[in-house]
């Protein structure tokens, strides 16, 4: 494939995510272009040579006529007004998003009437910066992107994102919204939350406690130096399997502390810490073969491959 | 100072912080030996060039002939033993030593009674590896050095446990030996049993959220990597002042759990988090400068600027 065959690619929001979106699609020969709300966003992205405009309705016709592959990337809560003004421009568009969650996109785009064309995305990177100075177009080399494979996926829009993702330097997982949610609860939600947790239990000793914190309280509070907006932006949304799994740590964790007072020993934990750590450190990402789009099951072939660790490193 | 004039290091376990010590003190131009329980740690460091025995007992005639700083550099359930052996062998010997709490070992220095010559020390540094073979003599670079100002501590040991954590690149925190256990259960041991049990809450969610774990998980859990004896060895000590910090976590994640469920909202801890993790980022390490090591209530006034965040950088 020559660049010039590459599809156009519409990304709607700038940031961090988007804003590395478009440059990596730019990077990798898509004609691609975006739209940001704020004016100094866009600004900043035109001076580093990117079309990228304030004008939403310019856009997404444009999108319309070039038939672009759409793409969601700003924070949940400004998910649907986006899908208003799809819904009415760029109805046809494939479409994608990179929102941290899945069953609200997919809710959301079913309740807008433009599912058709639709398949979720989340690419599993980011930084605690956020913004179009923060952008980096090798921001997806070697991530995980989860694409989705629920009922009524169609083939040629779930191609479209899973090229993309290809093309940015990323390994593809098959998803199902409900059971991406309740993954990224445990390993991006979850962090999100003891990190916090665990940097305010360390200011509240002071300046020698915080004086002293080495390598242990750095990185575990990392995440904490997110601006807080966006946390909320990319945990609330997902409160239910959140909450599932905060009580199920919770408990673990009272567990610890009754271990602690009845005889000074931490109990299980450290164990299932250490084999959870290893599980991490030692996962293999077997590459999914043999499963062709469009075939009878393929979205359910794709989904248990997923959710066995299988990955698509090609198409 | 030229090198000769450097006095004598006898570190008793070369094990990470103990054999990094070790090659930092030997780099600085210390005469420095050690000891090593265990054949192949001790050959290891041999075959490095490191003058390491298995021969406690000549280990410590030795460093009473050559009134050398011996440095406890063993896990804190190995402690009592070597001190049995000091207080026969070497009992004039300043002593010091690298172990993660500081009131367990003034305690059973009191009891052995070596504590004349006794100045607690706690290097905040390490890494997830043990053994000879991690060591580093540029692990204490940069790193900030835990030194006791406990009433009855003597200015001659104290300031060669200072020069020698000087020399090996760190700035030294004065500490009390409760108050330092006290933060190091918020910032050190806090860190490791949260990073447990969010390894053990990734690892429960299978294939799927592993093989989707990316930066959040990967640094919330790093030190989860930590074998789990040595993660007890360095928590266990301590676990009152960490079931006091693990239950005042544990309200927080509760409240931030009734939250989520009430309104799917993640609440106050956010916000304190965010406040934690810049107060941590923008920490600033003023000089102490002027107090005099000796005169009235030195050690009264270091522990006052220690727990302000002051630090030494000279002497």
């Amino acid at each position: 494939m020559t660049f010039d065959q590459r599809p156009a690619v519409c990304v709607l929001g700038t940031g961090l995510i988007g804003g590395s979106l478009l440059r990596a699609a730019v990077a990798a020969g898509y004609p691609a272009f975006g739209y940001n709300r704020s004016d100094s966003g866009a600004l900043a992205a035109r001076r580093d040579g990117f079309d990228v405009s304030t004008d939403l309705s310019a856009v997404l016709r444009r999108a319309a006529e070039a038939d672009a592959l759409l793409v969601l990337a700003v924070p949940m809560p400004a998910v649907r007004q986006l899908l208003g003004e799809i819904a009415v421009l760029a109805p046809r568009c494939p479409l994608t998003d990179v929102v941290s969650i899945k069953r609200p996109v997919l809710d959301a785009v079913r309740e807008h009437g433009v599912a058709a064309q639709f398949v979720g995305g989340h690419p599993m990177t980011g930084t605690a910066e956020s913004g179009w100075s923060a952008t980096d177009p090798e921001l997806f080399r070697d991530a995980v992107w989860a694409v989705g494979v629920d009922e009524g996926t169609q083939v040629q829009p779930w191609l479209r994102v899973v090229r993309l993702a290809l093309d940015c330097g990323s390994v593809v997982v098959p998803v199902l919204a409900d059971e991406h949610d309740q993954a990224v609860a445990r390993i991006s939600h979850l962090p999100h939350v003891l990190a916090e947790a665990l940097a305010a239990a360390g200011a509240a000793g002071g300046d020698l406690a915080i004086g002293l914190a080495a390598g242990s309280f750095r990185d575990g509070t990392r995440v904490a130096g997110t601006a807080p907006d966006l946390v909320r932006a990319i945990c609330e949304p997902n409160a239910t399997a959140l909450e599932q799994v905060l009580d199920e740590t919770i408990a673990a964790l009272v567990t610890t502390r009754e271990a602690l007072r009845a005889d000074g020993s931490l109990g299980d934990v450290v164990e299932a810490g250490y084999r959870g750590r290893t599980a991490y450190e030692q996962r293999e990402r077997w590459e999914i073969r043999g499963i062709v789009p469009g075939t009878d099951d393929w979205l359910g072939e794709l989904a248990t491959a997923g959710r066995r660790g299988g990955v698509l490193r090609a198409l």
